[in-house]
Formats: structure tokens, C-alpha cells, sequence
């Protein structure tokens, strides 16, 4: 995702102590306490500027939504947006992906959503895509053993590339649609990309997938 | 696949004695016999005209394989085209895949082939795909333990139904394609349907899937 640097952006961003927190490494283990309930996290991978996010915690006040992402400028938009809602089950954090086993607790999350994320084109930048299978060994580490990963992109070459990583990996996967939207799914709630991409005659790509423990 | 009826077609397609087997329920438990060796047997189901199975049969001598068909003037067409060939390592035969079981015993096929099958596009129709769970379970039990299907198709529903199947099937799959001509595998025999849908512009899909037993 390209963003254009703000100065300051930093600054204002951890201004929105209500959503944005500023330490995560710190609450790795106890997120249920800073969420002050002992409802499911659910975790957005790579959430952007936090349009699904944002619906997600308005439509489910009973689950408990952390947004993450690495690039300062597309959380704070993010965190201005939620700071008009105030939704008390919703935490934005800035980590690079990478390392997100040491931000979360073994068994931590009950469901991750990736959402459009990057598709590296490159051949040689395979291990940068957020499906690539080092990643998901990671994720299967914060992830409960029944938590579900949903995974949904506009592109034909990351989902490709994404399903076999997932066979590879021996998960069990379900829901696998080709064209989401031809499937008139109420529950589906749009991120930006998807709104962007879909509005140009993309297909949206979509599947969940476990880990066989 | 509309075909034109044709006055002694079937009359006509006994002569071609040589690759066609008028009494394949008599064969059951006996193909390595009908061949004459103990090769593995692959067969397509569903071959149609017959372009794929003659080019595998002359690339793969030491293969032995068996076209399925339900439609007399299909195989016909197959059977007149394989005569100018002469490949002991083909056969051809005509019956309902509903009872595939009564024509193949246990574990007798080590691969099975499925290229292009009726999309059957009416949600009603599903339990007549040839991917259908109840079709599939049939396969399951001709088709040796570490035998993998390989199917491919154009109809995007098609793929999407299937791989949903084997996923419910707790099937392993592996290479998955949803562009298999941008991979340029010069292994891979293009069928009448895969020429004629291809050339129109649309996307092949395919995967391999194996039963997990
Ligand atoms: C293409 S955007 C999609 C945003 C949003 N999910 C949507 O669908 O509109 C991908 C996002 O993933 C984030 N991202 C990429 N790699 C990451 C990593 N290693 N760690 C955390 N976030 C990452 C990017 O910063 C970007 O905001
Ligand atoms: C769309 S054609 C594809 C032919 C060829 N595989 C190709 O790719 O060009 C599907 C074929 O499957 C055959 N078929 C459909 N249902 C069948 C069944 N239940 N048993 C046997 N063959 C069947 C049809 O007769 C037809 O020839």
C-alpha cells in the first residue's frame, strides 16, 4: 500500500489512547484484560484504514476486534475513523506481522481475517505475502486450535498462490468462493480494497481455512 | 455435450473392436488381463472425442488407459480417431459413471481423469456433476489408495463447486491453478473442450486431489 508520509503522524496517533495501543508487547498474554471481558479476539491482519474492522466491532458488540497493521499514516486514518464511534471492543496495534508471536500469547485469538493483503506479483518476493507459509506457522501459534482463518483478495495470483500454501500446509478449508459477490451474502462487509477492486469488475476471491492440530 | 444422433452408430462402433470393449462388466477385476501387462491404469471419465486420452496413450506407452464415455456417437468419433492410430494401450468404453463401481473393482485404476465435465450451471442439478460427493465416493473405491484425480474445467461454478466438494471430502489437493496456461507446462494436453474454451479467452482451471485414507 502506498502512503504518503505525514509529518507528526506518530504524534497524533497515539493521541487516540482509547483505540490505539501504543505498547502491545506489553499485553501479549493479557489482552482479555485490557478488552476487560473474557469475549473471542478476533484479529484483522493488515487492516488498512479499518473500514471492516470498524463494521465488524459495530455488528458484533460480543467479540472482541484487534486491528493490525505496520504503516503509521494507515492506522492513524484508521484510528481517526474509530474515534468517531467509540466502540469499546475494538484495539488498533502497529507490529510488523513477522513477529506477531511475540505481541500475542499462544491460543490467544480466536479467528484471524486477512483481507486483501498484499499480493507481491513478483515471483521472488513470494515469502512477503502474508499467506506464505512462514507467516502461517506463526498465526497457527496465536491461533486457537478451532479458530478459523478468512482470507479474501482480489487477486487471481495471491489466491492461487494462497490455496496451495494451504494445502501444503494439510489445513482444512471451507467456504471457498470464486466470485463472493455473486453469492449475495449480507454478512460480507466490504473492505477498502474490496470496494475499490469489485467496483472495477474484479472478482473477489474468498475461503476459510484451519490448521489440522 | 449435444450430439447429433446418428442411424448405426452403435453398429458401427462395435467394428472398432480393436479399442473399443462392448462388454466391460465382464472386465471387471480383469483390465490388466485386457491389456496384456501390468501397467497402471489411468482413465478419463467423460472423455469425450477422445483427443486427450489418444495423445496421453502415445506419449505414455508403458501407461495403459481406459476412456469413459455414456454417449454413442462421442465414442464413436474417439474410436474412429484412435483407429488410425493403433495404441495397445488404450481402450475405450461406454457406461454410466453412476455405476463405475460395477465396471472397475476395488483399487484397479491409478489415476483418474476428469476434463471439462458438464457444468450442469442449475443450482438443482449439482447431484448430476461428475464431481458430486456421490460420484466422487465411487471413485474412491476403483481408485487405488495413493491414485489422484486431476480434473480441469473453464466453468469458473464448476471449479468453485468441486473444490468445495473435495474440501468436504477432507481430500488433500495440490496444484491448484486458476490460470493453467500462464504456467506453459508443455506436460499438459489440451482436450476439445480446453482448445475451443481457451481460444475464447477464458482461464483453465485445474487441481490434483487425492483421498485422504
Ligand atoms: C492492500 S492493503 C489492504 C487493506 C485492507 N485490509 C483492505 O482490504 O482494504 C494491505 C495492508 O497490509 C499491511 N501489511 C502488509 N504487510 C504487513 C506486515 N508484515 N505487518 C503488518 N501489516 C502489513 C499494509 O500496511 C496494508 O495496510
Ligand atoms: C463437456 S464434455 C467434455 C469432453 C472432453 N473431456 C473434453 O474436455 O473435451 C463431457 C463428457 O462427459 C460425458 N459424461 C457426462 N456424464 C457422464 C456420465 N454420467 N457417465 C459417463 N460419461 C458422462 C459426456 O457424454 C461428454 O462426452
Amino acid at each position: 500500500m502506498r502512503v504518503r508520509k505525514i509529518r507528526g503522524a506518530f504524534e497524533e496517533l497515539v493521541t487516540y489512547d482509547q483505540v490505539f495501543v501504543v505498547d502491545p508487547a506489553s499485553k501479549k498474554g493479557k489482552w482479555h484484560e485490557v478488552f476487560g471481558n473474557d469475549h473471542d479476539i478476533h484479529a484483522e491482519f493488515g487492516g488498512g484504514k479499518g473500514r471492516f474492522i470498524i463494521e465488524m466491532a459495530k455488528r458484533h458488540p460480543n467479540v472482541n476486534f484487534i486491528m493490525v497493521d505496520v504503516i503509521t499514516e494507515v492506522i492513524l486514518k484508521a484510528a481517526q475513523r474509530a474515534d468517531k464511534v467509540k466502540l469499546p471492543n475494538l484495539k488498533m496495534i502497529m507490529i510488523d506481522l513477522r513477529e506477531v508471536d511475540a505481541f500475542f500469547e499462544a491460543n490467544e485469538l480466536s479467528r484471524i481475517y486477512l483481507n486483501f493483503s498484499d499480493p507481491w506479483p513478483k515471483k521472488k518476493h513470494y515469502k512477503r505475502r502474508l499467506t506464505y507459509r512462514d507467516f502461517m506457522k506463526k498465526y497457527q501459534v496465536v491461533l486457537k486450535d478451532e479458530g478459523w482463518i478468512h482470507f479474501k483478495t482480489d487477486n487471481k495470483a495471491l489466491f492461487e498462490f494462497s490455496l496451495n500454501e494451504f494445502c501444503a500446509l494439510d489445513m482444512i478449508m471451507k467456504h471457498i468462493a470464486l466470485d463472493l459477490h455473486a453469492q449475495n451474502d449480507s454478512d460480507n462487509i466490504m473492505t477498502e480494497y474490496e470496494e475499490k477492486f469489485s467496483s472495477k469488475g474484479f472478482h473477489i476471491y474468498r475461503v476459510e481455512a484451519k490448521f489440522r492440530n
